[in-house]
């Protein structure tokens, strides 16, 4: 596993990674993988990250269903930063962020104070039942 | 300045940042910034970040002249990365990677390897005299 080992892993093992959506181009979330992660990412052809908060592997959209479908894997110049391009699925219109937004950028600064600008398009009390 | 304070800043005081094109939505290059950075880059309109390897900040093009004009800045849902869309100035097409390419993201993942699929539009030793 070559490939896994040309990545600079940080001191805690993992890569931070940017998942885009291809069809739009809307950068749609920011995790992080472990090499067990990306790993699983290559072949299942589905995002599967690392959960910093719980400590283990967070195959993305196991409890909402909003399961990311990974066309292209990307990595940067300096070899420490992964790029995704994914179809968002589950929802149409497709839903990211655990918010139930399209995507977990939703916050614009403007003025001194940063506003949602973006709709929630379903409630995260139904996504996450 | 409450909008800065709104950030989780990491251990180190500092914030991931993707910063993507507007007009295309390509995703340019992946960086940090410390809260000197995140307030310059909103006062001036162009990106600052913080050089973890120099240990200061780095106005993004001040050696290259490849300067990122700034038209938002977006914070996501846990308020602990920044999405800024930007205009890539200095070069036409535009340059954001060290190594003279579009984005830093050339290295595309297949069957076990890393192949560069993006092509340099200048040499990095005319970018940096």
């Amino acid at each position: 596993m070559d490939w896994l080992n040309d990545i600079r892993w940080d001191a805690q093992g993992l890569v931070p990674v940017i998942a885009q959506e291809r069809a739009t181009g809307d950068v749609l979330m920011f995790a992080w993988m472990n090499r067990e992660a990306l790993a699983k990412t290559a072949e299942l052809g589905r995002a599967v990250y690392f959960s910093r908060s719980r400590g283990k592997l967070w195959f993305k959209g196991e409890e909402s269903g909003h399961v990311q479908q990974v066309h292209e894997i990307r990595l940067d110049c300096d070899n420490d930063v992964v790029l995704l391009k994914v179809t968002q699925l589950g929802h149409d219109p497709s839903i990211a962020c655990h918010t139930g937004r399209h995507s977990c950028f939703f916050q614009r600064y403007r003025d001194g104070k940063w506003e949602a600008v973006e709709p929630v398009l379903k409630d995260p009390e139904s996504i996450y039942k």
